[in-house]
């Protein structure tokens, strides 16, 4: 199978590593505005080949939008447009609603699969792919009644051979539930950072002391700018939604230790720890 | 040389172990009110055997105190008032002023080093000990003006020997320290495992797709709530200045959403990416 990635970046660079190691293309095309992106995808081997995008759709069966959501949105109709009767797409982005609306009239409409596969590190570039990338994480399809049989069959075919547990949901449901799972985690990080930076003017030695724990919470502070702007950008009131929920959760810390209520205090975390379940 | 650990549940429990993996201790004998952690402390290999709190001071070189902030103080003064001449008392209690100030007046203040080495993990009891336990992490020694230079000695050479950096600290700032870089993750990480569940109620899928960086950044989430609570109450000013500093970070980011502000958006994150210089 011919695979054309579009935007060659950590999520791009990944899937063009595990679809070669997995024998599931036998040809890797890799799209990229980012010369320099372009050059690294070729030399570590993530792609067999660079290509202008029109041209890359030529001998094509399956694209893979791996770029920022409102990348996506730019190019996704013009994708559909040109691309043969049989050829497949699907994309990476972090949101579903905003991408799947943008095609929802598309003649083409049945040849699109939204996807979400739940993977990504702190770092970002085809530098950080991952050759274990994917492997045992959830990824999510998204309205599957609008994808044609084929199309679906041949994306839940190539999750699965990646080791992925495929979930399908709705769009407006997904989004919810990434602002829960994965937007607040990195808006918590970041502004940890910056709570300790903030105070770092006064005091130095602080650097020597991060102990595992505050490297752990606040690892996700590392993240790219541009790209989690955008995310939270296109996930605004979902985001906002669980920021504030976040916010009132705080402040029942800060009012249990200004009341000096132990017993409260002990509650929140009690309850807290229930998210074992999650963590397994 | 003989060392008695009063309290053998994590940090106690690991003490243990690597005072013996590194050939620190001959004998090491554990000390705890709660039973199960004397049998299992004793089974698992972590003490060599299991005596009451006088018994255990007899012939014993170092005290270590592994226990919570609100036990050492209840127990230092008089474990100072019944320890032979030579012998030498530490803690590794995770806030150090209060525990300072009750032994200040004591005749034998001078025999005891307080200290606070920077690891742990979000598990607790005996069986979470670990034998790479301390290992190229930072421990604090506060205030080693009040300490006898023999028992300074005899504390900075079993730290180096487990491989830690030392750092030396007056009380009052490493509380502070430790609100920003210990304290605080652990209330963002408690708070946004309540977030995501007080939403769970609503939907169940949630837990399905939570990826690495959720389970990073709650994973501290699942520590102990009574020793938290009283590591907060200890700390209690400082952890409210700090969880202030947090909720007005919190607030900036919820505004860019609000009034749409891309640009400030991204500002709060790429200032979010300098501790970078932390985590190297």
């Amino acid at each position: 199978m011919n695979v054309t990635i579009i935007g060659i970046g950590l999520i791009g660079g990944s899937f063009g590593l595990v679809m070669k190691e997995h024998h599931i293309a036998s040809k890797v095309t890799g799209v990229d505005n980012n010369e320099q992106h372009c050059i690294t995808a070729f030399s570590c081997g993530l792609v067999d080949q660079i290509k202008k995008l029109d041209d890359s759709l030529e001998k094509c069966d399956l694209v893979i939008l791996a770029m920022p959501v409102n990348g996506i949105i730019k190019i996704l109709p013009s994708v559909l447009d040109k691309i043969k009767e049989h050829t497949v797409v699907m994309d990476a982005g972090s949101t579903k609603e905003s991408i799947i609306e943008v095609v929802k009239d598309h003649p083409k409409r049945g040849r699109f699969v939204a996807t979400h596969p739940m993977w990504g590190t702190e770092n970002s570039g085809p530098e950080a792919a991952k050759k274990d990338a994917f492997k045992h994480k959830a990824t999510i399809i998204c309205n599957k009644g609008e994808s044609d049989n084929d199309a679906l069959d041949l994306v839940t075919n190539v999750y699965m051979k990646l080791g992925m547990h495929i979930i399908y949901m709705e769009a407006k449901e997904h989004d919810v539930h990434v602002a829960y799972i994965s937007h607040i985690s990195h808006i918590t990080s970041f502004a940890l950072a910056n709570t300790v930076l903030e105070k770092e003017k006064e005091e130095d030695a602080i650097f020597e002391l991060a102990s595992a724990g505050f490297e752990s919470t606040v690892r996700l502070a590392n993240s790219n700018p541009a790209t989690w702007a955008s995310i939270f950008m296109e996930n605004r009131e979902n985001v906002l939604d669980v920021l504030n929920e976040h916010i009132s959760q705080l402040r029942k810390f800060k009012s249990s230790l200004e009341k000096e209520n132990y017993t409260y205090l002990e509650e929140l975390m009690t309850n807290a720890n229930k998210i074992k379940r999650i963590l397994k």
